[in-house]
């Protein structure tokens, strides 16, 4: 049921982006810190935060990219969440430093979807595993073909990032 | 620092409103209960989820009343919130039932106030005295006079309450 | 890509229940409103809100087979969720009407999941689809078996539902 | 209804501080950013969220001194909150870049307020101003003295920042 550790290896000695050693994927990565707010009564993260903090991850490899979701949307172009899965492994308490692992995964002429490691930082343990699939839709929400940029920067990841 | 005890009479035989004996004021109230989402680590609610919970009290008034927020919205208006304040007086737990009650507190020309006040519906104690101050605006953000049909409702409350 | 029309029946003259024609489940069911809160600029319900949704389903289930998850932890058990999946068809917008529909689907010796599918009150159209599965454990964290009333009242769902 | 521009400069050459021109007071400051999670349909940050950004920036000012909040609940002590106002001035929207400037404000015997501002970082302008007002307690949640440690903290702040 635990998942093999996360063994990974700095990247291009860029402190954003790791080289997971056992497949050779390029992750972006970046911190953050839970709050008092996050947690419930059992002391730990509530489940559905884990997704907010993907969202973070996602939203800075964006970012780190030159490409930030906002510029999408001001294109023409907005990316709803059609599939979610998460897999949770160990709790993450108050005041956790997490690291938070991005990566794009597949991407189909409609459908993108991003993958995700949560790492607590002092022990290395994996916290949860998740994906967030999209669908390209218009603004009036017709699907649509991935917009030709998005397409080009995650397709070839990571050998264009910035 | 506790606050005077909440006591209220039926009014009018509606269960949704009742009559503060002390004041005479009429409340609007709605029953609602704690999810584990809205604790936090100490076991209780955290504080800014009575926020949401004032929501639903205003909303529940609203949609009572005949004229739903949403309708408001349609109509060109919005109702951005420009102050709040809550004082708390003792927490709710995960699946306490909570009344929530809520009045049309001041209306000015641009500027309408509600307030609210959370009782643990098993002791009866006061969880909460809060308000919203909200500041009347077209779809573009500018300050306007509060639209006639808001007006009329709130000025003759709880006179027309249906 | 669209699910099947969710197509339901009473069942036993009990508004809580109902049950699904092609498959013969059994869902119990909840109503529950959107708030302004649980939306984002894209006008649509953020997608990590379905698994509060999810919760007050659950727990709502829960209650009305006369053993609140209150009591459960009460007993010295915990149901940490472990594994959550959602696939969502049409979002919800401000204001919305919807129905929670929830079931125990899995049980095994130390794990349970529930299922869950959303609707449109107006419409009956599917907004989503999801599971959570939990993991008993004892008041350490420690993994062990469900707890006998729980193992009972699932497993034999809906044979004494309440 | 408009505030007066918060003016700063730097202070001590240490950029996690600013001194308020007019006053003379300290704040600490720390930056954060809004995300899609945080708005609402009418596209601006929700009014709630606003208490999770003032913890952000009050658990970041403790951990700066030394004193994180974690520590405070180890040593014993409880700080819940028991009185909050929030000004609001001008929106946030998805993505902006906001600083958080909180300072201790009052230490009576056993209870203590946080100030903070927020601003947007682009224009300067003030998004809003307010207050958390914390009641010491122990753990039976009984009101009691400030521990020691943080009177000193915070009375003698900004004398003692580190």
């Amino acid at each position: 049921m635990k998942p093999k550790p996360f063994k990974i290896e700095t990247y291009n000695g860029d402190s954003r982006y790791v080289k997971e050693t056992s497949t050779g994927h390029i992750w972006h990565r970046c911190q953050h810190r839970t709050l008092y707010a996050d947690t419930d009564r059992s002391s730990v993260v509530y489940h559905s935060n884990y997704l907010r903090y993907f969202e973070q991850g996602r939203a800075t490899l964006m970012r780190d990219n030159l490409y930030p979701y906002y510029d999408i949307e001001k294109s023409g172009y907005v990316y709803p969440i059609i599939d979610i899965g998460i897999k949770y492994y160990r709790p993450l308490h108050y005041d956790d430093l997490m690291w938070i692992h991005t990566r794009p995964d597949k991407i189909e002429r409609v459908k993108l979807q991003f993958k995700y490691i949560i790492t607590h930082v002092e022990s290395k343990d994996i916290v949860c595993i998740g994906y967030t699939q999209h669908c390209a839709s218009n603004t009036s929400g017709i699907p649509v073909a991935i917009d030709p940029k998005t397409v080009e920067l995650w397709k070839n990841f990571p050998i264009n990032i910035k």
